[in-house]
């Protein structure tokens, strides 16, 4: 039987999934002090994909920290012990790599792919910047300008700022519901020791997960993951900070209206959907694809393919540690808002009420397996796949695992879930040359 | 010794690039009428791509035209002889497919990703809707609204606007300066009757080339197509219309300046590179990837990494049939658009003297090399690369050649394309909130 990692004996090794023919098996190491080194391997590809996830996300920021673990993810780009910034940049240009990070609400990760001759090289540099970043107050001053550019960028461009507008609406004061960036004054109040101390706090070997993916091998990667931290492995095993976030659930329904000169309107209608260990999350993912997944989709024909109200019309789910999100966005132009908004609730509607069964339900589990099956050709996606589940369920479901509870999904689930996630949107927000107009959820 | 498909015998194949044990294989056949199809085999992955790409962009659009390519490209998924919209997306949302396509200034493609046993379906869909769209008026129609709203979607975000303004400061009137959505005037007049003549006019068999990537096999694909294309075979052999733009060079250098209450003012400045044949284009890659390609180019690190002035600082390169773009795009705070620009031009001035050498050059090779090597394990990518290749060049450069072609960069290949491409900007583009400030080149 396989572990889950938090009780695998520290320096073990074993393997997770067996994989076929040497390929897709997927093996997971415990470094002493508590690291994680998990890795699968792709015998046919000539990439090798490095990650480094940190179990550490704006959903673990205090308000006086707000923007902290996105601002420390820029940091860790400016220099290390043994490496300056251009060094960090240049060692996997030169190289033709994809040196990059995202910060997320619930972890942040670097990560560089690289062709898999040079995965010593990426192995090296990814667990310096992560393992042994300097922080230098003159580069946290330097880093500030460019992250007010990024909010800056963001508050331009209003289908990116919505997604931000209606986690406040949804959350409200709660950390989830606080953008990842942070704001312009959470920003500027950061000083480099509150973000130097939060890096000291959090990366920590037993909060850290390194995933690799491509033509490795195992024991090679190990080997490489121990020596780039070595330092760092002496049996410190500090336990990360505990997630701070209590009560996520949104307290009343809210809309929110953010007047702006835009040529469009956008709208966003949803609310509180099942969080990743659920069981319904499946089914909720089949029923997304036939509400909003694709071109073939309800919302797609009514507002776009019948009526030509929008360019771009989607349903979405997001996934967290204990809750989760629904919502529906559409650009529409603002005389056409009331129009579009009640295309979506009807919609969301007439499926909670009646599910969606026959070849509706067979297309929707067909969209989720195949596009799961096309995104594992990639070495990145394999890399993600794994150490997301690595760092988020502490465990790893085999893919044939998911493809079957996909397959296994029912009409019952499907209206199940439709009744208790989609009949009562939470929240509303909508983006546009609105004044002070009102909406009603 | 390979022939051009031009003239290579309809109803011939030929081996275009051996591979090596079966995979890489590169093979074209000329089918009656004209149409080329082409292939490569890649038997590691268990996806396939299948794209068609047409010979027509918006430089093909005479004024009372602009933007009819792309509008084309929507209401091709509308509906064919044998299939509705809805059984268009439906058919390939129900398998997991990525079914989607782009305008380009000088070709249009449609293309579908599936996993490999999906591809007779993906083919015989795709080909439908190139093949027998039937363009009814009110689906034109319905469209309309659909590409009006996508104009707006684009004047909303000024880092997408921002190129199209910079194509009308570079090129004027010429139809390479106008944008490929063409304008809410433009299309609010374009007609069905105009918008099917457009149709029945450019997707000739001549003027179409059908790409396909994957695990596949190149005479079941030759089958699939000819079976699908069967009505459009018989040798009506129309040559494409010749392409209307004679003269794309800027008449005069060119300032353009749109004042937006936007957070970020966003510069490009830049100007006429060099074409896709010109053999200037390595060196051009290589001397952008130290400019501003990576996180070790120059202007990343001095605009970003030591000043902290922008999150989005790079420059670019295009390349048409005759002529080219260069630039350098940057999104800064409004008060800061001077030193800004500023460093853009003196680092310019700089590369333009004295051009690169040593460690830099070689990383501006690595980064060149490694990108298209990394880039090649996905099957759409590589779909793309035959295709493109086949339609714009009308011959094809092994992989193998293109990375030989880069390493063979010398520092005077660099300094002779610097002086010639980078010394004098031709059009500096410029949104904010300048109200009506004068900006110079």
């Amino acid at each position: 039987m396989t572990l889950p990692a938090r009780v695998q004996e520290p320096g073990t090794t074993q393997t997770v999934h067996p994989g076929e023919a040497g390929a897709g098996a997927v093996r997971r190491t415990v470094l002493p002090g508590g690291l994680r080194v998990i890795t699968e391997s792709m015998p046919t590809v000539r990439s090798a994909a490095f990650g480094i996830w940190a179990g550490i996300g704006s959903r673990d920021e205090s308000p006086a920290d707000a923007g902290a673990s996105h601002y420390l993810e820029h940091v860790l780009f400016k220099g290390t012990r043994r490496r300056s910034a251009l060094e960090i940049s240049a060692a996997i240009d030169a190289v033709g790599g994809d040196l990059n990070a995202f910060t997320a609400k619930e972890y942040t990760c670097y990560y560089a792919r690289v062709l898999d001759d040079d995965l010593p090289l990426a192995a090296d540099v990814v667990s310096d910047m992560v393992a042994s970043s300097v922080n230098r107050p003159e580069d946290v001053e330097a880093e500030r300008g460019v992250i007010l550019e990024e909010i800056h960028m963001r508050d331009d461009d209003p289908g990116d700022l919505i997604h931000d507008e209606f986690s406040i609406a949804l959350y409200g004061d709660a950390p989830l519901g606080r953008p990842i960036l942070g704001t312009v004054e959470s920003i500027n109040a950061l000083t480099r020791d509150r973000i130097h101390g939060y890096y000291t706090r959090h990366y920590v070997p037993q909060n850290l997960v390194v995933a690799v993916a491509g033509n490795i091998d195992h024991d090679e990667v190990v080997r490489l993951v121990t020596r780039a931290f070595e330092d760092r492995l002496g049996g410190d095993d500090v336990p990360a900070a505990p997630r701070i976030d209590g009560d996520p659930v949104p307290a009343a329904p809210s809309v929110r209206v953010l007047d702006k000169d835009t040529e469009q309107a956008h709208v966003i209608l949803g609310g509180v959907g099942v969080s990743r260990t659920d069981e319904r999350r499946f089914a909720l993912g089949v029923l997304n694809a036939a509400l909003g997944g694709g071109m073939s989709s309800r919302l797609f024909q009514e507002i776009r393919e019948k009526r030509g109200l929008a360019y771009s019309v989607y349903s979405y789910t997001s996934q967290y540690a204990d809750t989760g999100v629904f919502g529906v966005y559409a650009g529409c132009q603002p005389g056409k808002v009331d129009e579009v908004l009640s295309i979506c609730r009807d919609e969301i509607a007439r499926i909670a009420d009646q599910g969606i069964e026959g070849e509706e339900l067979d297309r929707g589990k067909g969209q989720l397996r195949g596009a799961m099956v096309l995104g594992l050709e990639d070495s990145g996606s394999r890399m993600s796949r794994i150490g997301k589940s690595e760092l988020v369920y502490e465990s790893y479901l085999p893919i044939e695992e998911v493809l079957g509870r996909i397959e296994a999904v029912t009409p019952d689930d499907i209206r199940a879930v439709a009744q208790s996630v989609l009949a009562a949107p939470q929240a509303l927000t909508v983006i546009g040359p609105f004044g002070d107009r009102d909406f009603t959820l």
